[in-house]
């Protein structure tokens, strides 16, 4: 059976104590270097198969400080502490010697506990109801997602007026669809087209500087999530002076959240 | 003119190179070690008294690792990464040769762009027209605050029910007040009261394990909140397994949004 674009992706090799080697993917490429999603999800890996970890993922923060180029790069993933229930991770992506992209993780092992999915899911047409978007001549990893828009789709006209909103909401899964992971997951967090470019459409520069995933999967949820469209939700809260901040929220069909997911950009306005 | 107790709590005495000598504030005390809000001021104020700072504080992700207990402890703060416009920093607090509390930062030089405060602050009645919350009998950090709460207080029985929903509205500032910065605001950040027990009131054991800070606020956004109170908002989207996350923000009295604040804590239930 040929193996999913994303598997390929995401595939590391040990080189080390606390290293992997890594390869960028030409079907995850975006406006320059990886996809922040391919990205996050070779970090979550990283750490999955890290002889020492314990838990599953709870938290990412990861700063894009440099592209990393087409090529190979070493993934350094280091506990660096592990408590009862919790343990902290050290991350850096290495591309020449130098630490293109860092940060840091929470894995916890999770206990019976009341739970709830305080932020239900919005009341939203099924996907079957929706017309898939058409990524074709967008970057390549647009073309790894079938997204159905539900509001406030990729423009398509650059018109630059204020449009008062930057919501926007899509149910969203791999194309071809694959059972959901973590990793799969942390990709999917970042499927979301730039806030400005929604906000008020002109095609000026943009880039992710700054990610926190705070995971709310957990192994049943992803199970029952499978190989399903998941509902996607993103908004800016403000755009100040070169930066703004956005949060998405994840859910599966059965309306569990699976992760909400912040950033900070710049943009040129 | 005596300081502020704030002032004296985020004191840092240069220590060597990215290093910076910090002691533990009785009047900032909380439950186990010091209140999370302002261990953040001290990792803003210890960036922000940095030679090679550059720019003024976008986003800063803390975990705790470890309690920090009474007494000495350093702050390690290094730029990783500088560009144009950006710049990248890793940080510890260190205490007995181990990092008990560490991440990382962004700070960037702000460019005039267009702008929008897009989450407004919600209807709300004026903090003059509200009764001040009674702190006494809880941690010394609380009785730091001015709080006066619109919805979602903190508990007077602890009853045990789903009250169904995690939110909580505030109006706070310092007490005494004091002229918001850069550190006071990252503080601020941190005064909600956990927020199982705003959903579930019972008196369970909690606490943040990681933040993360997006800064919206300018030196001009600053200057405008002055002494005044800021409206906060804070809320869970989750509870699961014993871990949720909140998010909040935090407006001035003219509608600015300053701030938004991500959290996952543990909770017991």
């Amino acid at each position: 059976m040929a193996s999913h674009p994303f598997d390929a992706a995401v595939r590391l090799c040990p080189a080390g104590e606390h290293l992997y080697s890594a390869q960028t993917s030409e079907p995850y490429g975006n406006f320059v270097g990886p996809f922040g999603g391919i990205t996050a999800a070779i970090a979550v890996r990283a750490m999955l198969l890290h002889p020492l970890r314990r838990g599953i993922p709870l938290s990412l923060t990861l700063h894009f400080a440099a592209p990393i180029r087409d090529g190979s790069f070493l993934v350094h993933a280091s506990p660096q502490r592990t408590n009862r229930s919790t343990q902290h991770w050290r991350l850096e992506l290495v591309q020449d010697n130098a630490a293109a992209i860092f940060g840091s993780a929470l894995f916890g092992v999770r206990r019976k506990a009341w739970s709830s999915s305080e932020w239900v899911p919005p009341p939203v047409p099924q996907p079957e109801a929706l017309a898939r978007a058409d990524g074709s001549g967008r970057e390549p990893c647009v073309e790894r997602y079938e997204m159905r828009f539900i509001e406030g789709a990729f423009p398509t006209e650059w018109h630059g007026v204020d449009t008062g909103s930057s919501l926007t909401r899509l149910w969203v899964r791999d194309d071809p669809p694959r059972p959901l992971d973590f990793g799969a997951l942390a990709a999917l967090s970042d499927v979301f087209f730039p806030r400005i470019w929604r906000r008020r459409p002109r095609k000026v520069p943009v880039g992710t500087v700054v990610m926190t995933l705070h995971f709310h999967a957990t192994p049943e949820s992803l199970e029952r999530s499978g190989e399903d469209f998941l509902l996607g939700s993103i908004q800016s809260h403000g755009f100040r002076e070169g930066y703004c901040d956005q949060t998405a929220h994840l859910w599966n069909r059965v309306g569990e959240l699976l992760l909400t997911a912040h950033q900070v950009a710049y943009y040129r306005q």
